[in-house]
């Protein structure tokens, strides 16, 4: 078998004629010989419509209930996709993530997939049919409906890769691949190519929203090659890529940024072991993200502890920090909302010292000056005041040279395994 | 155990105000003692909307896909209402029809309930929780989602009263009950307090949209004590029992009628034994509901045969008895969609004849020709032409002076088997 699975997001479906778009291109893939599963998510507009629902009967939806409403955006979509291609008389046929096997923990409005029982898609792809699958929801052990958070239709489509052996998981999308830089803000941004896996890993988790990190994580955990491509143009997209393909790998590979954090700083802190464990645990039982986390040296047996949330999570962080602020004996709770995050990501940082230090300059030399620094083997990480973030990234791309292509070649979108293993079975 | 099943229809969850009052009345029943199973439609509208989005993909949407797509209306409106309750402090628990166990076969836009496995509900209720059930849909024994066919919710609610050995099933509606006629069409008419089940099965067939007929029959056939209320007034509705309640009944319990059908007559048919179900067979197998069938005397060894469906079928029927009439060298096929048939039911009537002669002298009177005739124990119907609808139904309920009430009682509502009971349970 020689399965690829697909997956559509939400513009490439957010219409009825983008819907036909899409089955044109699945029925173009499956005469080609391959054996195709879909994963859809909601039409653009409809999981905001139900989550407007929700709020209009409760403030505080309850989350069981939240998943079954919002569930339905993508059975929407796969009952029209595949009602389109059987229209056109090809044999599709459709699975909520409870027929599609796809099990998960019962957190659920930001479920994680524990399984994927897949015999039945198996079956299915055996008989020649077009799988579609919803994306974003799962089921738990009560028999309960769950979803994955924002985003989790990528995750969905990468864990069914992994299930089936797929030879590649293509999640189609409005922009034509991964970008040097966010092409709204640079203009001068260039699609790569290929991106090695921990780079792509390094830029979901900075912001970079051409992919949810889970679904990246994932893939990288269950070895599934991923490939970013545009819904509505012929490219090959973005290959993710497990080895370096070329020696002469750039220095910086892309720019990306966050102004969806907020940060909050506990200061006064008696400095004594155990003391971030006091402060984190409350917060991370809450459900809530955190990203950055800092810690400067003390002063006069107290230090002051930073870290950074997602900006719809800062208050309710802030309350909590407040509680625990009293509890220490700590000084005071001090946030702020209007920052942004910078981020400089390339494999090629490893065996070079220098590009933190030429960034600070870069961003020194533009007026605009540094909060909080964050690094890791292949990124650094600056927040500075959200007015500064266009500023910031054009300085940085155009400093690291990122609008001049290195010489790539693209790799070709993947070949059935064609005409004598179809004949055998047959 | 004293369990109550409740069921809402679409106008009565239309808005998110109206989904809060529905809310507000089952927590008035739940804090009454009552262990609770609700099982709602989709909002207005929202059907038809999702209806649309089929047909904007695709002319013939493919059944098993239809259902997938449409089940979602009942979907969204279960976790709102469940969302309104637990905002309120009430543990409300949804269920989708495959939740609830529902299994039907694969028959999957008119699908027959074949079982309910209902063991989760009654251990969610042993714990005191609302159960919210979305009605018109079930899954087949291949784990597919079906759905009953629209007013198919009714059906829902009364499989899950059987199930559950409820005390009674109601069904709140947009009208206070079952009326002796049509209020739009009759002013005067009048709501009844009881109405026997056999009268109901014949309104219910006849065409009055209270209740589908559906339902019925499986409440007759369950021994289910069904209930009809308005959800908006208080009322004790109109309650449908098993016994003939009085012993002073009215000859004429209601007035029914129905605009939906067309009428289709094959002529010149070699009248030979089993013509009749070389006619029919082939509709039958089409899934065509028939309703009346009528043939008269043969003359010349060839008779006319002459037989009703839904207007919406009407199309799909005359193309296929086109065929049979090829086939069986009949003369001609001749139809007439612009009909509406009137009937009189009542269960006064087995014991009097001429019933159905003042029903014809009363129509006579004012001029208004008889196309087809068709009778049973309880009722009498006619066909006339569609024109003559609202005409007839008000000379009829005039004539036989159904605004008159009869001394009637209304039934109260069930009071829940209450302290003694609970209290042992706890």
């Amino acid at each position: 078998m020689s399965i690829l699975v697909q997956k559509f997001g939400g513009t490439s479906l957010g219409t009825v004629e983008r819907i036909k778009a899409v089955a044109q291109k699945i029925m173009s893939t499956y005469d080609a010989g391959h054996q195709l599963v879909v994963v859809v998510s909601a039409m653009s507009g409809e999981t905001d419509r139900l989550i407007n629902l929700a709020k209009s009967v409760s403030t505080t939806p309850c989350d069981r209930e939240y998943s079954v409403l919002v569930s339905t955006g993508e059975q929407v979509s796969m009952a029209l996709l595949a009602m389109c291609l059987a229209q056109q008389g090809y044999p599709a046929k459709s699975y909520t993530g409870y027929q599609a096997g796809i099990v998960t923990d019962n957190c659920y409005r930001k479920a994680r997939i524990q399984a994927v029982n897949c015999n039945l898609i198996k079956q299915d792809l055996e008989k020649q049919k077009i799988v579609i699958v919803a994306g974003f929801q799962g089921v738990d052990n009560d028999g309960s409906i769950t979803t994955l958070g924002r985003g989790g239709s990528d995750t969905s489509a990468v864990a069914l890769a992994a299930a089936l052996n797929a030879v590649e998981c293509q999640i189609y999308t409005d922009v034509a691949g991964v970008y040097t830089a966010d092409p709204r803000i640079v203009t001068d941004a260039r699609c790569l190519s290929h991106i090695t896996f921990e780079e792509m890993l390094e830029l979901a988790s900075l912001g970079a929203k051409v992919l949810q990190k889970r679904s990246v994580e994932f893939a990288g955990k269950h070895k599934v090659v991923l490939r970013v491509l545009s819904s509505f143009e012929e490219s090959a997209g973005t290959l993710i890529t497990f080895e370096e393909v070329n020696m002469e790998q750039p220095l910086v590979s892309g720019i990306t940024y966050n102004r969806n954090e907020a940060k909050l700083t506990i200061m006064g802190v008696p400095d004594m072991p155990g003391i971030q464990a006091k402060i984190l645990e409350p917060i991370a039982l809450s459900n809530i993200d955190i990203d950055m986390i800092i810690q400067n040296i003390g002063v006069d047996g107290t230090t002051d502890f930073t870290f950074t949330v997602n900006r719809e999570e800062y208050q309710q962080a802030s309350n909590i920090l407040q509680d625990i602020c009293s509890e220490l004996g700590a000084e005071k709770v001090i946030g702020d909302t209007r920052i942004a995050k910078i981020s400089l990501v390339g494999v090629g940082m490893r065996s070079h010292t220098g590009i933190a230090s030429k960034m600070f300059h870069i961003l020194g030399s533009e007026g605009i000056s540094i909060q909080l620094i964050s690094t890791s083997e292949i990124k650094v990480s600056v927040v500075v005041d959200e007015k500064y973030l266009e500023l910031g990234v054009r300085a940085l791309h155009s400093g690291f040279g990122l609008e001049k292509a290195a010489k790539e070649e693209y790799d070709p979108l993947p070949q059935p395994k064609v005409l004598a293993e179809q004949q055998k079975m047959s």
